[in-house]
């Protein structure tokens, strides 16, 4: 493409460095802000900036925070006894969004991957030791991704803490609720049966 | 969705502001540029505000540019008789990109519209008239999308211009080269039948 401005292709070619982001997109974005007023390019500039310079992690839970302390971790109404380890944030705003989740995060910000070169020592593992081993956390409930990598970190993390008085659980594994049987993956449904559960369980999900 | 951080809620929304960007793409968005260094970050968003400060449209033709003249009117190696009247900057850009025109453009901002009530006096059109007034201007391309309004605009322009020397003429309009036939509408097929062409003008398209 060649563009009448250089402005316009700087600002272009910013935007297409964005994930998913491409050459059209980008500049359909490009002169979508360039027919807002001066003040609210501003402020979209500004937000990113401020947001980029000023963001911190939580010294706890490697979540991101305003502060040293993230808000969930700061929470007095929160269970302090619960921890929920997660893979990024990105899971932890989805969980967030259940509502359904009171405890606290441990931000892993990866998963244990020897062929991306990615060892224990690259992710948050060492400090959830630490965080498990004073004594106020009672149960690790793992949330991470089943994938290969994801299972390989759960695996890890409960060997560490093994030796530790806490409680390893795993989130629930079956089928979606408004999935259909016979779309289901052969493992999940297989699984599914293996590891039915109570009715009473069932009933609590559809409350 | 619930937000660990203020900061990050903000970009959220200015990103969820941008066209064709929900709430998750913006988290993933902002995400990325939380993952950047501060330095790319920042030129990320300077460039979008010297976009927007600095930018200048064309005296003459109201293309987006970067000095009084764009470059496309102020280049020597332009036909200036030519002028192809587009309705967006996009579509200078478009047809940029085919390297196949060397005249110059007229940007009209817009299409004539009663339904939305955007009328001649809110399109470029006054300044066309101007520009091909002054005798340098031979011959003017209609370059609009098919619809309604563009052939409203079309026609007001013909009017418009019909008391001076010059030329109008249009793209042309047809089979698009790579469509087959059983699958292009009636209308098109119809009118390709009914505005043939010589096969010389078939043969400098195959070049």
């Amino acid at each position: 493409m060649n563009f009448p401005s250089k402005l316009i292709e700087q600002a272009v070619s910013e935007f297409e460095k964005l994930p998913g982001i491409g050459k059209k997109t980008a500049l359909r974005l490009v002169l979508h802000l360039l027919k807002q007023d001066k003040e609210s390019v501003e402020l979209f500039s500004d937000s990113i900036v401020r947001m980029r310079s000023l963001i911190r992690f939580c010294r706890n839970c490697h979540n991101i925070s305003d502060n040293e302390l993230c808000s969930i971790c700061e929470s007095l109404k929160r269970n302090h006894s619960l921890v929920c380890v997660v893979e990024s944030i990105r899971d932890v705003i989805a969980i967030e969004s259940t509502n359904q989740y009171h405890g606290l995060y441990h931000v892993l910000g990866g998963v244990i991957s020897p062929l991306e070169g990615i060892g224990p020592e690259e992710v948050n593992i060492e400090s959830l030791a630490v965080r498990c081993s004073n004594g106020d956390v009672k149960e690790v409930i793992m949330a991470l991704n089943p994938t290969i990598e994801g299972d390989t970190t759960i695996f890890y993390i409960s060997k560490k803490l093994q030796s530790l008085p806490v409680k390893i659980t795993s989130i629930a594994r079956g089928i979606s609720f408004g999935g259909e049987l016979e779309y289901v993956d052969d493992i999940t449904l297989g699984r599914s049966i293996a590891t039915r559960m109570p009715y009473e369980n069932y009933l609590v999900h559809r409350e």
